[in-house]
């Protein structure tokens, strides 16, 4: 019986040794973010005219294409503050660009990345996706990371917290982390 | 020798321990994608005269370096289908970019967001990547998702279907996802 | 004694097989890279007349927010060397954009594909990240790959190397590539 046993783990190793999917039957719904951050975005578009606060302008124009902006593309350098007021000292800022690209609603699209170099954290988080602004909330791709995030993967959900148009709006930015693995050689 | 094999065992439950390769030898060229989806994605360029089925615009002008192009910018909120054909139900959108980026041969450099919303599927894809359109086919990365296709990656290749130049084209776009893992905490 | 030292392989097989943390417990920060590259980025910018060996023009104007550029877009198809050498045969092709986004410093964001069609590589890698120019050092995102690359991850460092303002600057390219693991389904 003893032997049995004996033969019986060994089998047991085997099968453990050759099937990697033991170690990695990990299902994506139960995964709980490594980290989760939330922060507000501020963009305040520069007129021409100038505009003291102003981050942000536009570098190209409407296409005529519809009644939504399409074609209006912004490129930014917008403070991100811990809390919703536009004067708190920012954590990070956000670079990147958007443009409206929808003949039948608002709806921009973004690229851009958060830089943080504070206290907290250094390191950066870059961002990508569409942002239909008729919801109430969008998630967006959080694609790669430097510094103190690694290569995280994760979710960046946007909300819409104020808006005047094409003056100001802000973000509530709701940022989840999670690790990948990573192979080693 | 029944503590010889004792002992043989503990070495090597202390080397699967110790050994996370062995839960990891899995080489790339092997696996599987997760999940396959073909779709035709159809571009019908805005042209300032009104066209009733226009979805994309030209938002900069070629630049004059070379022939090909350079410089023209088109945003896009464009139709996917099922099917090759134009006017069957979206199941997707495709909302982003693209550029005409080389002076010696019609390239384009792709960056867009497939938005589903449908019975089947909720949520988006990323795409990023450069498409040279001489070559039959042109493999762009998945940088990120959203929703039911979590945060998975892959490739996205392309394959020109129809061109009828500067005005409609239309592409093959073969999805392949993978499942990255994730470190639970 | 001995049926003591079974019963304990036992638990520990069953630790082993419902514990998938034991085959990942590898931080972040003791990670070698799987593929390290080290290769150039010359950038020639035409200038409206005629610039023999230019690759990459401006698509937007500086829209005057600020005395830095800010807004000025570029599109590109520049050579990729191994050397620091502008005429050096290239072994890689970078098509992508950059733009100028802040108002009170030189600062740029970039998404590019670095396209490989040699003897050695076949395949794209695909980068997203901010290049805030007063920094000796910059981190963006390496968010996919394809062919050779498979769909790994990793770490692009610029460095500039040389800068001829607004007709030519260099870059060395630091890219450090990692691989995730993939789910098997």
């Amino acid at each position: 019986m003893r032997m049995f046993v004996v033969k019986y783990l060994f089998f047991f190793l085997v099968l453990i040794t050759f099937s990697p999917i033991f170690a990695t039957r990990t299902p994506f719904k139960k995964s709980e973010p490594r980290k989760r951050i939330v922060l507000y975005y501020h963009d305040i578009l520069f007129r021409g005219n100038y505009t003291a606060n102003a981050t942000s302008a536009a570098v190209t124009k409407p296409t005529g294409l519809g009644q939504f902006m399409q074609g209006l593309m912004v490129v930014f350098d917008d403070p991100v503050t811990e809390d919703q007021q536009l004067h708190s000292t920012p954590v990070a800022r956000a670079e990147g660009l958007y443009f409206y690209n929808t003949k039948t609603a608002y709806s921009v699209w973004f690229a851009y990345t958060l830089v943080f170099n504070s206290t907290e954290y250094n390191g950066t988080i870059n961002v990508m996706g569409a942002d239909m602004l008729m919801e109430k909330t969008r998630d967006l791709s959080i694609v790669g990371d430097t510094g103190d995030f690694s290569i995280a993967r994760g979710i960046m959900t946007f909300q819409t917290e104020a808006i005047e148009e094409f003056k100001y709006f802000r973000l509530k930015m709701d940022i989840m982390l999670y690790e990948c693995h990573k192979k080693e050689i």
